[in-house]
């Protein structure tokens, strides 16, 4: 897709936004000044709340592995483990990590939250984005869960994925049709792209009937194939969480065909937050074949996307070949994979550029290059909504055997050092 | 030390830089015309020669483990398996790396010298820096032997630490006086800041006698602990290499006296390299102990040292705190090293910011942070020598064990993207 304006997007993303059957989502904004700063003006968080019609027992979910886990991964893993799920509880501008009191903070917005639309408290999961150790707050966040419920619709899911926007610059929605039954996903964040605002979120919901064990296996397999095949800087959260829930309404959907769907509504928006990283102007697909394993194949994929010296030629529209190279070797030679140089070969936009352990290139080649890499890119600055889904492609084999993998990542920019060398206000 | 002008540096370490005994160095400039460019103007090449004189049994060397080696190391690890050296050729601009030929190119070279300067090509150890992928002028370089013998010196190694260099600023000649003898090391690059000019080099010379195992050990153990625990961007480059050669000439040094001299130049060496990285506003040293193992103290070291997202805080003198401890929760929740939030303390600049797995920041402690990081910093434009040798000091203690390590890292900043993005000409 290519817009033309940030409505055009809007007007694109809403139809796509209508809710499966069975959900209903409700958005508020409150105001609260944190305790944690001296006179302040106060801020601004969006609460949302998405609601099954009916309890279910058909949900799964997956969390940050980062050793510090904040609150709100703690207990929705809990949520995981438990016989049923009501909906979901997410706010942004603070994540509750590491904060006093976190779980007891999130856990008494849960049990108002079910005091007023059903439940429990560890029937709810709860998502929290945005600062790290600072508390919530918890007393403005409770006064506003009457307007919360009062203002839910079973219309769409667009005014939750603006509400967990942090530093995002539009709101992000995919979605699959599947049988007669629908996905609905939205997402948020860039990894730790602004860790000040942290955390990817993503929020998946179907009325498709499937069973705990499914959905479980079916999100797991397809997180590990898109969700965490993308790197914008090599970090992840300690807020990291996607979550699956369905309202079991429509039945007589394939599991092919539902994985099938869950696959692309996921990797769709992987790629969107990638696109919309703080300061990226191109998203890099990486795809590394014959590798002797696939760990071969992922680690070589994830060396070369997250390689600053990659990244920054990149940014500069410079096909600076060389440092592809480079980030594959430095890679190869410590992993102690196997690896042959004189069996590498190496394209960037279809056009090889290496073989047999030497460089295929001239003066006019580079200028191809540098042309196809400015075609790929978008203006890093004031960019409100997704100017087209280009790829930077760049191809490895590795001449072994079988293994394969694909990475998307951002480039390095200036803009990603202004986003997160400014001082906080 | 603090210097004042670039002037005041060169003269500081002139003194420095005199030879040990049993040394002559000389550099040359040659003009060429890469055949990889159309009419472009030709380029200048410095080209340096170090040399024993007398063949010498007493070397060592470690090279990079990156699994596209460039020719100069596939040459220089036979020259390290051999029975005798006589010296370096070093030259900059052409890394002679991934270039058809390389081998034989380099080889033709060190023939010359021999036939000039004495012994044979291979008890040279050869090391080139520069663009990846380009062929050596062979010729202009062979055409230039004649004036590089005859200008043997054996005053001064200056004209080679600065012959050596490509993007740095200024040159790096470190020494330490150990009993009667001396250890001289000069060196070149930050890593891969600059792949287009790759290569960190390093040159340890000595007359301290020493047999050729305990150089290699000496140096390798040395090598671990400073060069190998430094980083710009985390990349090593095709064509790292360190070498220790001595001229045997003074006895009775003591083996743990030559250690730690020789640690001193090294450690002195690998941070001048990462205060004059591209870009390099602040270094920061982190300090990680209470590791339950050294490597996994290692891991949490170099997992915060390379964090983009605390390299960019530490760029803006911003105390963002919340990233180390992303940073850390990160590694050890994918390394899966043995971890307790609650044990974790973690200090910048000697303050303690966070215990018992939460914060402990104020608005004041803020303020106070900022202005610490800002001493440390220096400005990235412009800066033609080192102002000044402060770090970032970052102390963390994992609460487990007796693992501990020392990692330097640069800062993330405009100006390393400027120098990393920008088309090469």
């Amino acid at each position: 897709m290519e817009y033309s304006s940030y409505n055009d997007y809007l007007a694109d993303i809403r139809r796509r936004s209508v809710l499966p059957q069975g959900f209903h989502a409700s958005t508020t904004v409150l105001a609260f000044s944190p305790r944690e700063r001296d006179a302040v003006e106060p801020m601004e968080m969006n609460l949302s709340l998405i609601l099954l019609d009916e309890p279910s027992s058909a949900f799964a979910g997956t969390f940050t592995s980062n050793a510090f886990p904040g609150a709100p991964v703690v207990h929705s893993r809990e949520v995981l483990a438990g016989p049923r799920v009501r909906g979901i509880v997410a706010n942004n501008k603070i994540a509750n990590v590491c904060a006093p009191e976190g779980l007891e903070s999130a856990r008494r917005v849960l049990a108002r939250v079910a005091d007023s639309a059903g439940g429990e408290a560890e029937e709810y999961f709860v998502a929290s984005t945005g600062i790290i150790g600072w508390q919530l707050p918890t007393n403005e966040m409770i006064s506003s869960v009457e307007a919360l419920v009062g203002g839910l619709q079973d219309d769409t899911i667009l005014n939750a994925a603006m509400g967990i926007m942090t530093t995002d610059s539009y709101p992000k929605v995919r979605t699959a049709e599947v049988g007669d039954g629908r996905i609905v996903g939205i997402a948020k964040g860039a990894g730790m792209i602004e860790p000040n605002m942290a955390t990817m979120l993503c929020f998946l919901l179907t009325d498709c009937r499937i069973d705990k064990p499914a959905a479980q296996e079916a999100l797991s397999e397809c997180v590990d194939r898109t969700f965490n095949r993308i790197t914008v800087d090599g970090d992840q959260s300690t807020s990291d969480m996607v979550l699956l829930l369905s309202s079991n309404q429509v039945a007589g959907v394939e599991a092919g065909e539902f994985e099938a769907g869950l696959s692309a509504v996921c990797g769709d928006l992987a790629a969107d937050i990638v696109r919309n990283g703080e300061g990226v102007g191109h998203v890099m697909r990486v795809r590394v074949h014959g590798g002797a394993t696939e760990s071969a194949a992922a680690g070589a994929a994830r060396a070369i996307a997250n390689s600053p010296l990659v990244k920054t030629a990149v940014f500069g529209n410079d096909p600076n070949v060389g440092r592809l190279i480079n980030a594959l070797g430095d890679y190869a030679g410590v992993a102690g994979d196997p690896f042959d140089p004189e069996r590498v070969t190496v394209s960037l936009g279809g056009i090889d550029v290496f073989s047999r352990g030497v460089f295929d290139l001239d003066s006019s080649k580079e200028r191809r290059l540098s042309d196809y890499l400015l075609e790929c890119g978008f203006p890093t600055s004031g960019k409100r909504f997704p100017l087209h889904e280009r790829f930077v492609e760049i191809a490895v084999d590795l001449g072994l055997g079988n293994g394969s993998c694909e990475v998307l990542g951002g480039d390095l920019s200036y803009d990603y050092i202004k986003e997160n060398a400014d001082y906080r206000t």
